[in-house]
């Protein structure tokens, strides 16, 4: 019998998302970073996902207030990805009877404090008993008037990254060793800024020919961009960002750690001066890590020159355990 | 230390809701069937709802697609309380690894199914390892003109229920002894129909003061309507619609028994004819069960003529023992 565990997550929704029938008002369907409605006055984006105790986090790595804004956030990095703007959020959270009251107020006011702080507002939600504690929000935004998505990438075009990755990766091994951590890496991990403003320039602009937020890792967010789009990629790993703190650990966790939440996109030859002329009112810093290359390959070139194929990896709930991910061969 | 058992789900969203920052697009903020945001193009609706396992069903009592239909319906009540109509949904999935596959692929398409049955879609949706399953539906629907909501309702109105009351909570009581067991009861458990022509009819005729679902049990629910309109009721025991198998298993199935997903409304005296008139075109039986009154208290009268001030009870996921609900002092 084929189980979540057996198939993994994206086998899944690969074998589920065409199924789903569509009407004429859903622009975008299942398989994206959001889906795209149409009203009468513009489109919509809608995207949910939630935080699960021991799958996303453990007792006492977040503070209920962190929790709640990183649920917040981990939606509105995928409104971000389209170049949406984040409107309305509904939150349910699950908790198990003997949770702290203070714990549900803490998590449902940081959803509202990360929607307020980006213009949106959390307007609902629901609770329910549960055996382990649990934060789904579901995020409505303002579509741009072309929203980009994994899909339109081609062969040439150049790859660019916003801020810094592994930060959150190594983050969650220094929980791993002590949930008392500290530091740059915690700090990311607990909360990360979803680049809302960059995904919008770039849309709005028509910078880039695809985008896709990096929460499963560096290659496997590539991975999901490169399907969509029917290509391959060449990533040079001496230009991913990453701080010296990552690299001593590992540069597998920038290549394959999950939970950046940044931006991944392909930008034509054309856009790449108009771009780095732009860079600046990006909000954050800016790096090419590679090309957009035919076939469906993925080639990963070390510092030493040395190209590997990279397999599948990244952060797969259902296949890899929690935090230990990526394999580049 | 206050927590959620001691508080009880009710008691902590009343402590929250109050908080929450809102923003002038946010017609109606949490504590509501649904919250009210305003588009350019007229009003939305949005709503959250999740099924638990071990909450709201036990292994074997539902099928994979009932399991997703019910996750959309339970929804879609809220749409219709509102007197809205469902257009988008996304879920998300929470399921151990050892999870068959098949069973997210059967939830998701009943989600989706069930979506279409009432003209609308199943745009996308996230998946989670987790150690229970759970489904996470939030839907969007297009507001009437005017939403009902639950406060409106005057001293004088006259309250009725669509359909009939108890048979999910009888249902769930012969599951309980037997998963195999079978029946009307048993089959309105598991494939409850929200009202949404009901819904939407007594919206756009304005035929109502005050609505509401019954989802957490007759009583509980008209104590929200109460609380929100600020007036008392009194119930007739023997009006209150249900069958000869609910009244022999305790007339309490009917009244505080949850997972009805009738609507509940008060009808103001001069359009009682109207309503009367409609009635026909409601798609569902219609009972009048009692009056509004003066106060904050809700009386039941038995069919003996004896009345009794009834204290909270009904389904609070954090106090009460699931399937022990309701309580006539």
């Amino acid at each position: 019998m084929s189980t979540l565990a057996s198939i993994g997550e994206f086998g899944l929704l690969a074998r589920l998302l065409p199924r789903l029938p569509q009407r004429r008002d859903v622009l975008l369907g299942p398989g994206d970073d959001c889906a795209v409605v149409r009203t009468r006055a513009g489109a919509l984006l809608v995207t949910v996902d939630a935080l699960i105790e021991d799958v996303h986090f453990r007792h006492g790595w977040l503070t209920p207030g962190a929790l709640g804004r990183k649920a917040f956030a981990v939606n509105a990095s995928d409104i971000a990805a389209m170049g949406g703007a984040p409107r309305w959020c509904v939150t349910h959270i699950a908790a198990p009877p003997r949770t702290p009251a203070a714990t549900v107020d803490g998590i449902a006011r940081g959803v509202a404090t990360a929607a307020a702080a980006v213009g949106a507002s959390a307007i609902g939600g629901n609770l329910s008993r549960a055996a382990e504690l649990s934060v789904t929000v579901a995020l409505i935004g303002d579509a741009p008037p072309r929203p980009l998505t994994r899909a339109g990438a081609r062969e040439g075009d150049a790859l660019y990254v916003t801020g810094r990755l592994g930060d959150a990766a190594l983050g969650v091994r220094q929980l791993m060793r002590s949930r008392s951590a500290r530091g740059v890496a915690v700090a990311r991990f607990r909360a990360p800024s979803p680049r809302l403003h960059a995904g919008a320039l770039l849309a709005r602009r028509r910078l880039a020919s695809a985008m896709i937020d990096v929460s499963d890792g560096l290659l496997q967010d590539l991975g999901h961009l490169c399907r969509a789009s029917r290509v391959g990629a060449r990533i040079d790993v001496a230009s991913v960002p990453s701080t010296a703190a990552v690299r001593r650990a590992g540069i597998d966790l920038a290549l394959s750690g999950g939970e950046d939440y940044e931006l991944l996109f392909a930008v034509p030859p054309r856009r790449v001066a108009e771009l780095t002329a732009a860079s600046a009112e990006l909000g954050c810093r800016l790096s090419r890590i590679g090309r957009v290359v035919s076939g469906g390959d993925i080639v990963v070139v070390d510092g030493g020159g040395v190209a590997r194929r990279w397999r599948h990896g990244g952060h797969d709930h259902f296949r890899v355990p929690p935090h230990r991910r990526g394999r580049v061969e």
